[in-house]
């Protein structure tokens, strides 16, 4: 097993390994009313993070990926099943640059073919050694009713006049971070790792998936447009309560509780209500303290990352993946 | 095991055991707003076939039931999932009487409550001995897929012109009659019986299903209101593309294919349509037509069962509730 990791896959050579089954499954989908949005959407560019990381998690341990590719492309089509429901539930127009499944088709089709994916999701997980099910299938099941849980935590949001900073790390855990855990554990699980690495291996996920998604909402509004792709400031528009709009209602109830609410009632044009939450947030240090709580999340992951043990070379890629994510500015 | 048959379970006995397990699933759930629906939907009173005949399809072979219950009742789950799902598709205001969650809740809600609802499906699914795991899953997954292809079919139907009998005998085979099938099948799984065994249980159940969907479909037409407990004729009112409706529209194409299409065209009061129908039916045979197919899919899932080799009086119980449900004038 002498230079062991150049058998190690890069991240494209993942990705390439995925659009492999993405086109596959497709393929045997076919063209029928059920699963012609599905194929839709799943070959909608996406990064296939949740795969990947998986993948990388298993590279770990193994150059034996084969077997393990069918059960992270799971992690995938499960993934999108929530995007075509998440997208009918907040009425959204678009999904990666493209109208979503209830906009091309409509309501009944996006609820009837992301129910066809759930199922198919599973379809694919159990594509695996018989011998893991037992342990892989409570994981990934605990994993997507959280991810269900979370959705709904978000939804309650829109209706409560007053949602802590807490409550939303709380949310972001169980509708992002959940699965980006399951992923990493599925990787030391599928290549018959102990309890404790799949333990650890699931925090990783857990801290990775919370510093992913707070970074999200940083960028929606300090990233620049040509980087990000899209308009800057749509949460603040939308007066979503992100983790930095909950601190910032939070910073500013002294002395006036309802200052922020003031601001949302003027009548501002959208370029300067953007502009002034914007200089809100960095008066308050609010953005400071974003980074900070992103920060501390990718140590936390990087920390319990460096004590697997494992030589440092089988670490590269997905080392270089969590740097990738960190840095990103898109 | 003398006397073995005194051990066998009643119908009702099988129903209180269910309940059992609805009322522990239940208290689990507790009250937040993602489970408060599923519990609604599930405590609506029901006669829980699909448990009740994969238990009893267990109980041909076995009386250790216990470790059966828990996939038995995930049968049900899944069910009350599709009805969630369904219910917003078909725009349903009722269900068992009582309102459907999307209309006492929301469409959102429903959407979500029944995702959470398919995933607990599986929790409950893989509460079993995990030698049967890598069987029991496909099987279960196959048919939850064949559902959704069902419920397509059948949405699909409406935006047709022309529907075959035939292409509604295969809709109701898939949104119907392959869970009553699966049911049946994992009661020969779970106990271990042999593949042949397997197949011939999900025969069985297969017809059972068709027959049981036509004999629903003819009660919606003939039966009477007293025992129905809902208005006769709501299939004729709407038009619903039955095997008797397309039936009728095959016999009288000559000499005029629009003859049922004037029909409806015309001013009837909601009455005269009914009885119209009904008389068409009856002119052109279609009800014995309707009767007797409901009759051969029973004689052909009796003559299967006839032919499992087991003790005749562990059949009672299964016998009884097949004999039941085809009788039935509700």
């Amino acid at each position: 097993m002498q230079m062991v990791h150049t058998e190690m896959k890069s991240l494209i050579e993942l990705q390439q390994l995925i659009q492999k089954k993405i086109d596959g499954y497709c393929r045997v989908n076919g063209d029928s009313a059920l699963f012609e949005p599905i194929n839709y959407l799943i070959q909608l560019p996406g990064k296939r993070m949740r795969p990947a990381i998986c993948l990388m998690s298993a590279n770990l341990f193994t150059n034996e990926l084969e077997s393990i590719v069918y059960p992270a492309f799971a992690l995938e089509v499960f993934h999108n099943f929530t995007l075509m429901h998440d997208d009918i539930m907040d009425q959204s127009p678009l999904r990666r640059g493209m109208p979503t499944v209830h906009e091309r088709w409509n309501t009944n089709t996006a609820i009837l073919s992301g129910d066809a994916m759930m199922i198919q999701a599973y379809q694919l997980l159990i594509k695996t050694d018989q011998s893991h099910l037992s342990n892989l299938l409570p994981l990934f099941s605990k994993t997507a009713l959280e991810v269900c849980l979370g959705q709904q935590m978000d939804m309650d949001f829109e209706k409560m006049p007053v949602v802590t900073a807490q409550e939303y790390i709380e949310m972001i855990r169980l509708k992002t971070s959940v699965l980006v855990a399951c992923a990493m554990q599925m990787g030391g699980l599928l290549t018959g790792q102990e309890q404790s690495v799949q333990e650890q291996l699931y925090q990783i996920g857990l801290y990775l998936g919370l510093s992913f998604q707070l970074q999200d909402d940083y960028l929606d509004t300090f990233g620049t447009t040509e980087k990000v792709g899209k308009r800057i400031g749509n949460d603040i528009l939308a007066h979503k309560k992100t983790y930095m709009m909950l601190r910032l209602h939070e910073a500013m109830a002294q002395p006036n509780p309802h200052a922020v609410h003031d601001l949302y009632n003027q009548d501002l044009s959208e370029d300067d209500l953007i502009r002034t939450v914007q200089s809100w947030y960095i008066e308050q240090g609010i953005d400071q303290e974003a980074k900070q709580l992103i920060q501390s999340y990718y140590d936390k992951a990087i920390q319990l990352f460096d004590e697997i043990q494992v030589p440092s070379e089988r670490k590269n890629t997905l080392r270089e993946l969590m740097h990738q994510l960190h840095h990103r500015e898109s």
